[in-house]
């Protein structure tokens, strides 16, 4: 199904019964609003205007549209951060943030939760009950703008007290940081000081604990404004619209608040963020790499249990990156289909008609700005309608052969200490999840601890921190598992664990690491077995008495095997990756399709979908009996077929 | 003429006798002092010490020279920044920047203002009627390191009284600036904050405004010393020594409070400043880039009315840039000459002896570090004093064929919304007017809204917001005009206009802009017609049914005419730029002589002058009246002749 | 002999006789220890623990061992800083430090002085006349990470009484410094404010006598710690860990305090921060640089008036760097021989066990992570113990033939004002060491003004500031002296010397220099004459009446002579460069070795060390009589011969 993101309070009130026909009559079903509104609704302390949402929400239900009510905290209004100054976050050298954009909070505000149940509760009673509201969304984009993390003094409160919880002791906490490493040892935990603006590193397990903290912080956040709502809102679903890889917080945890996740899918900006090589980003200015949606269609249909949303589809040319190039004609319907193959519910795009004030004036709508005029997105989006009638309803989804577990503390340890420069945690998840695509498989993300029965091939890129659940699944795990560099190689409490690297996994893999080996660019080492290519930016040396698939040139270890159980012990390039791959998945025995960088298949039930993000046609399988599009897939286009 | 700039305050006083003759005796007619003296004027509060000032007066004036006094308001001296800490300009951090520099105060200290009335007002009494004194500068380089924007409480004092002006109500504040975006609406003028330390970007229209408002803040403080020296020094001429690519604030508005505008000319940094390309920087790096000087000698010709100074001309290798290399032999004195052929009434080195002490001591000077002997820029100098006194008068300035129009806002607007990271305002002006010089033909520089008769070809590379005043010149006007990418794109407040660009301009062109794109490196769409080339880092969609001169492989419109109004709907490369001009200028009728890249030519009056800035010589067209030089311009060298 | 840097407080106490033992098995003679351990001596105000520290002391000198002990003053405890907050040192932007890494002290720092005599007080006191006790390292690496200049109130204020020192009166500050210049005069010493947060550039008279007060600021600290050390631990020698490539105080006048200078040796990070090409960077990779380490021995043996230790010699991948790889095999007991080939008494690795906890668990020991097993640098550590007692006591030391002038004012002063963005004085010694090294030529380095006799050749890569002492000693000196690009260009007070550089050295050259011109990149001029090759970066303008040895393409003189004085005027490419040493090797008689890039040779004694860095092996000459090692120096391996 189809949706949109409306703001009803940028437009003149005469014009919001056409804009709701509109909407329908192009194949809309649901329309989130409401969530940066909370200065129309309360434009001073006290006294609220709830006039023109009841009407906006009635106009919209009366033409058979559903509403997602956000709620309104992303944009706490000036009068109530001059009430209360100590709301607003404060950056990593002690400023605090002003006011004049948005997420000007920091979670750890007990007045802004107060605040924040307050506004919510009210919303909830007034509309949790109306006929027109489907659900919920809470806030918007958590942490958007880097505001997981703030330094302040309510920070610095609320992080001593999690401590105190965590530690009990400062023994305890001291022997669990190494405090005794630079004399950090504290006598009581209000010794305790945020890691900032020290004159050179802070300890790690410090920083990690803290980024759990703040982690923590935003769940406990968003599971206040969720209890609220399911009080007053019975029978509607609750989602958060989530984003583009990003890993701030733990979205596992987040999501176990909601019923849906959701997310916002901008593959062009993406595209240009994400560290490709030169070459790879002319190559896919303007349709965005094939994976770059699709992974996180995958990841946030895992985050919600099977079930998510696109809240936000880019629909045109965005205001946000470096450069915002125009799609390629196509494009805009191509993603709405890709969302859907890989089990969206519902794609919602952002935002129905370009608004042409302030920040986001440059960021398409399906309308041209300030006017009642499908753009160039908006057509696209109107035929996705059309199509959709014509296929009815997509059917059932059901679990990949492929698994890749996905875990934020992987993240946050890697980020905290890199140890080499370019070893980025999302870049090899990524580049993984790429070299099976191209293999023509489909896959599910899962975290870490998760039941992995029926998966052939289960990937853990690089797992730092394997805790005792992470273990037991593994082990339980009948399916070819592969492990990459760093797996297993720190404690809880941030430390190279007993006995070496990987840790827990010692024995299920039978070795351990004795040193590891960051490459600056330009060296690199050649790998060669059952696979060939070239390791790169890491390399560990490992010692082993497990089965050794291939090797380095000085003989070292690269690629070992103990039964089911697979490590890589390094960083490997394209070549390498994609020959593991294809190696591992021959022991599966499950039927692959090579496909070329611009060609990708999904299957959604019995159909199976694919894309072409490319410049030339691509000739499907022959023999397939087509439900839409035809037996060359032109340069942005799709062809579905019935297995 | 020729003009110098001396500090008698750096030397003994028993040389300044012969450093007065020595400047008389090389051809100089004007020296400028004073105008970093303010600890030497007034050492502590209400201490004056005149005498030295009045005896290097008596020194310069007997010998026959005559003296721009400067105004040291540039420079308050430390007992000042003590006794009032809040004149100090406070940057975008927060942080109030510190004495030991220049340029420390706000515009928008009110006891900044009173006390440099009070200062100037000293000055203007004792010394305004004094016969030596022909003009005075105010102030120095105003702007100069950034300092138009300070971010302080008076700063947001002032900023705040200027919304209250400029929008009477909250409503109409919040209505224009669209505040509803974000929550952002303000109850109160208290409640305005300024826009920064914020999460993520604010709002353009209220970075825009307080832009307009500090720029207002420079034009209304200088006004203020303008008011004073008047008032004192009755017919006197009044200058200020504006920058090159400096577009902090709107120098035409300035201006209106001078008698002549004056710059300071450092051609060889701003080459290595420009974004030129890695070959054209080794190219230029030690002649600059031949339009470096003289485009804004045109600039600052336009913005004085038709009358300029070089206020500070590079006289050798100087001290600010990333590399400061030797200039070739033999560009000081074609610098000199160039600047007299763009119109300058006097062209005054920086400076008489480069000082062995203090920030500056690696900045040469006419003579060398302390001493009194000439530097290879002395004797350059010296040599063109000689030659501009065979020569006699210079023959009187006319207006050129070709006008661009350049505006101020144009480049905050473009800056406070890149949309394209590489979309730099001062960058395209440049390389249009590269482009028609290319041709041979002289420019003019106008603001918006000035009339445009006489001109046969008008370049408006890029005019977001369009004026009435503008509109109504442009419809007036009968030559070609040429517009570029993003046109009539915004209103006064920062929107997008309704009906879509380029606003006003619609009817005049005949199209609007359904979408643009910014192209990121390496993207480039290709433009053939009546000419052809490329288009690269911007890119507009348009809807037109005027008559389109070139197209995009899409078919789409690139170039696009309605009778004499002309609209280039991207950004585009060398190629298409000058067959562009060319294309252009073939319809003037204008003659052109199409130059080498190394050759420029200047008519004044009836002499045409040309200049080689390359590694060859050039013969010039065969038949012309030899004034000066030969028919060969060597490297380095220049000849004149009379029409 | 062997050490090693040892932490028995983050380990059991029931380890450490056996680490001991295993230290003394593998011929380890010293171990320093109790250099980071404040809190675990005194965990709150005056509570002691002393207890561990004497069993630990007690345990390595049972085992033979000797201590080094080191004072806890890098590290203040928290309780400490919570007492007494201001002595936290501040930024350039005035933000305090925070607790949580180290070196958080201010030098300047009354309270702290006071509280870091105490703790060393006690620590003398209780263990100045154990017999375990060998020697006392002060602090730990003053100014890692640039905290040799802060930027607070104390910092002021202790500048502020140094500069009434220095100048007496205002009068002779403001002449000294040239502050007539932009109104920067004072009218007392309360008027000084710091160097900091201004919109442009401070006077760099006031950051050069900035940088000689806090530099003093850490001999005079350094001093406290020494003079309370002698009083309590006779016979006792003194020594402090210096680093790599950091010149932000003068080593020359902190090593007065100390017996025995130390350094800490970890060339693969080293290499990696060093302005080398691309191609250099990959090339030495993983072996670092063949000069990296032997440019520091020889620098630390003269800082140390020929006595110095290596006191952390990198034992195998560590965790600063931007990649940390591992060494490639063979040299870390390359490392030690060539350390003590070159001169050291000691090598100590840092550090006995790697820790896997807290900031540093990345960087190798000579044991695993946790473990009581030798890591592969363990092993190599080994096999030099070994190698060491089979090869008996080493012969004394020699002067080398070659000296270089290395001075810390240069540095500072070329980092205040580069004039060239590239000019950098520690990059511009290192490769002129490279290409005497490259000859196969021994090296030491002496202050400016150290006595030049017996030497045959001295290089002055640069010396701005050439004192009285410099002078004579130059005049003095029957060597060939070359002085590089801007000696003698500076006075002490930081301003161009009357009649110009080289100042002081113009009657002993014979020239003057009249212009200096900074390249930028790709930007060269070609040299001719006795030697061939291209500047770049740098290239003054000269007069003189000299020998001329080699001219630029416009005639001007590159390389002048004056007896045994020759001047080379620019910043040499790597030709010139290794052209113009050999040049002045031929006229000093010395007998040269042209070396491959790989390959290096270095006397002690009677006995030839050779190294290979590279990937090929290398004969050694023929007919030599050979100690260690075979007449094929393998990759990684050495060869000693005894001549």
């Amino acid at each position: 199904m189809l949706g949109v993101c409306y703001y009803p309070e940028h437009w003149p009130e005469a014009w919001w019964p056409d804009d709701a026909l509109r909407m329908r009559d192009m194949g809309i079903s649901f329309v989130r609003i409401g969530e940066f509104a909370w200065s129309k609704l309360e434009p001073k302390r006290g006294v609220y205007e709830w006039g023109w949402l009841d009407r906006a929400i009635e106009v919209l239900g009366k033409a058979g549209l559903k509403v997602v009510l956000g709620t309104p905290t992303a944009t706490p209004p000036k009068w109530l951060m001059d009430e209360y100054p100590e709301i607003a976050p404060v950056d990593e050298q002690g400023n605090t943030r002003g006011f004049g954009s948005r997420r000007h909070y920091t979670f750890s505000s007990e007045v802004y939760h107060a605040e924040s149940a307050r506004i919510v509760e009210m919303l909830a009673k007034r509309y949790g009950n109306n006929p027109a509201i489907a659900g919920w969304q809470t806030d918007n984009e958590y942490g958007c703008h880097l505001t997981v993390l703030s330094w302040g003094k309510q920070d610095l409160n609320a992080f001593q007290n999690y401590l105190r919880k965590t530690y009990q002791t400062t023994d305890q906490l001291n022997e669990a940081w190494g405090n005794v490493f630079w004399s950090m040892d504290v006598n009581s935990f209000q010794e305790i000081s945020l890691p900032i603006l020290t004159v050179t590193e802070t300890n790690p397990a410090a920083r990690l604990d803290f980024w759990r903290f703040q982690s923590g912080q935003v769940v406990a956040y968003d599971k206040m404004q969720c209890d609220v709502i399911r009080k007053h809102s019975p029978g509607r679903f609750i989602t958060h619209n989530f984003m583009g890889f990003f890993n701030e917080f733990d979205h596992w945890k987040l999501a176990e608040n909601l019923d849906i996740a959701s997310w916002d899918s901008y593959p062009v900006g993406f595209t240009q963020q994400f560290p490709f090589s030169d070459e790879e980003h002319v190559k896919w200015a303007t349709t965005a790499h094939p994976d770059i949606a699709s992974f996180h269609h995958d990841l946030y249909r895992g985050v919600g249990g099977g079930r998510f949303w696109v809240m936000e589809q880019q629909p045109g040319p965005v205001n946000w990156a470096p450069w915002n190039p125009v799609p390629k004609p196509g494009m805009i319907r191509l993603w709405t289909w890709e969302a859907l193959a890989h089990g969206a519910e519902v794609v919602s795009y952002f935002r129905w008609r370009q608004a042409p004030f302030a920040q986001e004036q440059m960021h398409a709508g399906l309308n041209m700005p300030g006017l009642s005029e499908l753009s160039v997105g908006g057509q696209e989006a109107t035929a996705v309608g059309v199509e959709l009638k014509q296929l009815g309803t997509l059917p059932a989804f059901q679990q990949a052969p492929v698994a890749i577990v996905y875990d934020y503390e992987a993240s946050w340890i890697t980020r905290i200490q890199p140890q080499g420069q370019d070893f980025r945690y999302h870049e090899l998840v990524f580049r993984w999840y790429e070299a099976v695509r191209r293999l023509g498989l489909d896959v599910d993300f899962v975290p870490p601890g998760h039941d992995l029965k029926n998966y052939k091939l289960v990937l853990v890129p690089s797992l730092p921190l394997v805790s005792d659940q992470a273990l037991e699944a593994f082990k339980r795990a009948e399916a070819i598992i592969i492990y990459g560099p760093r797996t297993g190689s720190k404690t809880r409490n941030f430390a190279i664990p007993e006995g070496l690297a990987p840790g827990p996994l010692r024995n299920l893999l039978g070795l351990r690491v004795t040193q590891v080996s960051s490459l600056p660019p330009g060296v690199v080492e050649q790998v060669d077995g059952k696979i060939s290519g070239t390791a790169e930016r890491w390399r560990e040396y490992v010692e082993t008495n497990s089965k050794v698939l291939a090797r380095f040139e000085n003989n070292d270890a690269a690629l070992i095997q103990n039964n089911n159980h697979i490590y890589l012990s390094c960083w490997p390039d394209e070549t390498l990756l994609h020959a593991t791959m294809e190696l591992l998945v021959k022991k599966t025995k499950l039927n692959i399709t090579k496909l070329p960088p611009h060609i990708r298949l999904r299957k959604r039930g019995d159909l199976t979908f694919v894309f072409n993000y490319g410049t030339k046609s691509w000739a499907i399988p022959k023999g397939k009996k087509l439900v839409m599009g035809g037996p060359k897939v032109p340069p942005q286009g799709l062809t579905i077929w019935r297995n």
